[in-house]
C-alpha cells in the first residue's frame, strides 16, 4: 500500500498523512493518533523519501561542534536531553564537527543549501556572534543555547549565569571571605562574561577590591582547574575561597588544595557550578560540594521542544527563556579563618 | 563558477572533483590536494546537493541510541573520537534516538531507504544480534563496536573484555582474595558475557568456587555500583575484593564501602574497568584506583577510520580488530586480610 492508497483509504489528504507520520506538530494529536492507529492496522509503512518530499522536511536538527575534542560531558548531557525530546517526534540529530569558526560558518551554509536539517542549535555564543546574523541571512531556523545580542530577535534558552555567580560570591563574602578566586570559562563567551560580571559586581557591593591575580579561565577540565588553583595557592596572599565554573574544574581545584596540604571546606572554601552529571554528583565528593546548579540535560530537552515550536511557526521572540539557577549549600564552604 | 566550469578549468572530470571535495578516500591524496588548492584559488564552492547527486553519497554516518537517557559519558567519548576522524573528511554523524529494539530496526530500514547515511555504527551487540542480519539484508554498510556471531563476516572493533577481567581476577587471587565480587553490565551483551567468562574461568583456574551471590549487573552508573556493593557487603560472608565494570560503577562501590566504615584498598580491594574519561581519572581518586584500561575515544576514532575504508571497498573480513587491554596497578588493591 502506498501513501496515495493509504490516504484514500482513511479519507485524509496525502499531506496530512505525511505530516502526521513525520511527527511534526502541525497535525492535531487526535488526527495523528488516528493515522498511526490506521497505519498499524492496515500495515502501511511510509517511504521516507516520499515522506520527506511531501512534507518538505529533512526530519533532522543540526548541531555543529568545533573539534571532536570538544565533545565532552557537557555536550553528551545536552545531546541526551535534546534527543529525548526529538525522539518523541522521530526527528534525528545531525552532528557536524569542524576545525575552526570559519569552517563552522561554511557548515551552516552547506546545511542550509543541502536541506539536510530543518533547524540548527547554536551553542556557546559570544556577546556579538556572527553565526546569528549568518543563520538569519541564510533563513535557516535556529535556537541559541546561551545569550547574545543581535538586531533581529532570535530564539534562545540561557541560564542566569550572572545570578548564579553573584549568589555564590555573596555567600562566600557573608562567611567572611575577602580573597575569593574565580575559575571561569572562555571569556569570549557570553556565559563567562556574565559570570565575571556577577563576581565583580558582588565583590564591589561587598566592598571587596577585585584582584586580577585571583581570576583565571580556560576549558572546563580537571587539568585547567588544577593548574589555575595551584597558581592561586602560590600567590603571596592566596585565596581562602574559590568558585569553579564546572564540576570538572572543581575536581582539579580540590586536588590542588589537597596537594598543598590544605583541607577543602576548612582552609579553602569551594563552590562549583554543577550542570548535573549523574555520575559526578557533588554529594559524592568528600567533602560534599556547595553548588550553583542547573541541569544541562533539561536545557537540551527544552531546546528540542523550542525547535519544534519554531518549525511549527512560533515567532522567535516568543521563544526566549532564562532559567534561574539553584544554590545548594553543602560541606565545602565554611567560615573564613581569621 | 559551477562544478562543470570548475572541473573543465582544472582538467579533471566532474566526478573526480566531486569525490575529491566530498572527502571520501577514493581519490589520491595529491589529486585531492590539487583540487582543494584550485578551489581555494579560483573561489569555487561546491553545491552540496549537486555534490551528493554526483557522488551518490550522503556524507554522513549514522548511529542509533535506544533512549536519550542512554546518551552518557561512554557515548560522548566514543562520539568525540568518531567525529575527530570523520571531521577530517567533512563527514557528519546522524544520531537517531529510538524507544525500543523494534524501533531501532525500523530506524535502520528508514536510514537505508532514505539514503541519509552511507554507513552505520552498531554498538553493544548481543552474542547473536538481529541487527547484523538486518543490515546485511538491507545492504547498508556497518561497523560493529563490540563482537557478535553471524553467518556472513562483518567489520568490527572490540576490546579484549575476557582478558581484561581475567587479569583483574588473577591479580586479586594472587593477593590472597577468595571472595571476589563482580559488578557487570547487561549480560545480554557480548562484552558482559566475555567479562563474566574471564571472571569464572580465572576463579576456576585458581581453585575458587563461584558464588552467584557475588555477581550483579546493571547499567554503568554510580547508583547501580552503590546498590550492588551495599548488597554484597550485607552478605553473611561479604567479599574482600570487587571488580567494577566502569569508573561510574566504581564511584558508587567506593561510596558503599566507605559508608560501611571500611577502607578501599585495605579492607576491600577494588579494580575498575576504565574507558578513560579525561575528567574522571583513576589517579585522582583517593586511593588511586587499579584499572583495566582502554580508551573508548580511540575506539571511536578507529571505527570512523574503518567505516571510511569499508566505503572505499575494503572487505568486512579485513576490518576486524580486537584490542588488548592495559592493566594498571594503583592504590586500591592490596593483600587480603586474614
Amino acid at each position: 500500500m502506498n501513501l496515495k492508497e493509504f490516504a484514500a483509504r482513511i479519507g485524509l489528504s496525502q499531506t496530512t498523512v505525511s505530516r502526521a507520520m513525520s511527527g511534526y506538530p502541525e497535525v492535531k494529536a487526535e488526527t495523528r493518533a488516528r493515522v498511526l492507529e490506521a497505519a498499524e492496522r492496515l500495515g502501511y509503512r511510509p517511504n521516507s523519501i516520499a515522506q520527506r518530499l511531501a512534507t518538505g522536511r529533512a526530519g533532522a536538527i543540526g548541531i555543529v561542534f568545533q573539534g571532536g575534542g570538544r565533545f565532552g560531558p557537557h555536550s553528551s548531557e545536552f545531546m541526551g536531553g535534546l534527543s529525548t525530546r526529538l525522539q518523541q517526534e522521530g526527528i534525528d540529530i545531525l552532528v557536524s564537527t569542524v576545525e575552526s569558526a570559519q569552517d563552522e560558518a561554511a557548515a551552516y551554509r552547506r546545511l542550509a543549501a543541502s536541506k539536510r536539517v530543518d533547524a540548527v542549535i547554536v551553542h556557546t555564543p559570544a556577546r556579538t556572534d556572527e553565526r546569528i546574523a549568518l543563520l538569519q541571512a541564510l533563513g535557516l531556523p535556529f535556537i541559541v543555547h546561551g545569550r547574545s545580542e543581535a538586531e533581529k530577535p532570535f530564539a534562545f534558552l540561557d541560564i542566569d549565569n550572572f545570578g548564579a555567580i553573584a549568589a555564590a560570591t555573596k555567600h562566600l563574602a557573608a562567611l567572611g571571605h575577602r580573597r575569593i578566586a574565580l575559575i571561569n570559562g572562555d571569556t569570549a563567551s557570553t556565559y563567562a562574561r556574565d559570570r565575571d560580571k556577577g563576581y565583580r559586581r558582588t565583590l564591589a557591593a561587598e566592598g571587596i577590591a577585585v584582584d586580577p591575580a585571583l581570576t583565571g579561565h580556560g576549558e572546563f577540565t580537571d587539568e585547567t582547574g588544577f593548574r589555575l588553583m595551584q597558581g592561586f595557592l602560590a600567590l603571596p596572599a592566596p585565596p581562602t575561597a574559590v568558585i569553579a565554573g564546572s564540576m570538572m574544574s572543581a575536581l582539579g581545584a580540590m586536588r590542588a588544595i589537597r596537594i598543598a596540604g590544605l583541607a577543602v571546606g576548612e582552609d579553602v572554601s569551594l563552590i562549583a557550578h554543577d550542570d548535573v552529571f549523574p555520575y559526578l554528583s557533588p554529594d559524592n565528593l568528600v567533602p560534599a560540594v556547595t553548588t550553583t546548579q542547573s541541569p544541562i540535560r533539561a536545557a537540551g530537552e527544552r531546546i528540542g521542544d523550542m525547535a519544534l515550536r519554531l518549525l511549527q511557526g512560533e515567532a522567535p521572540e516568543a521563544l526566549q527563556e532564562v532559567w534561574p539557577v539553584e544554590f545548594v549549600i553543602r560541606g565545602s564552604t565554611g567560615a573564613a579563618r581569621s
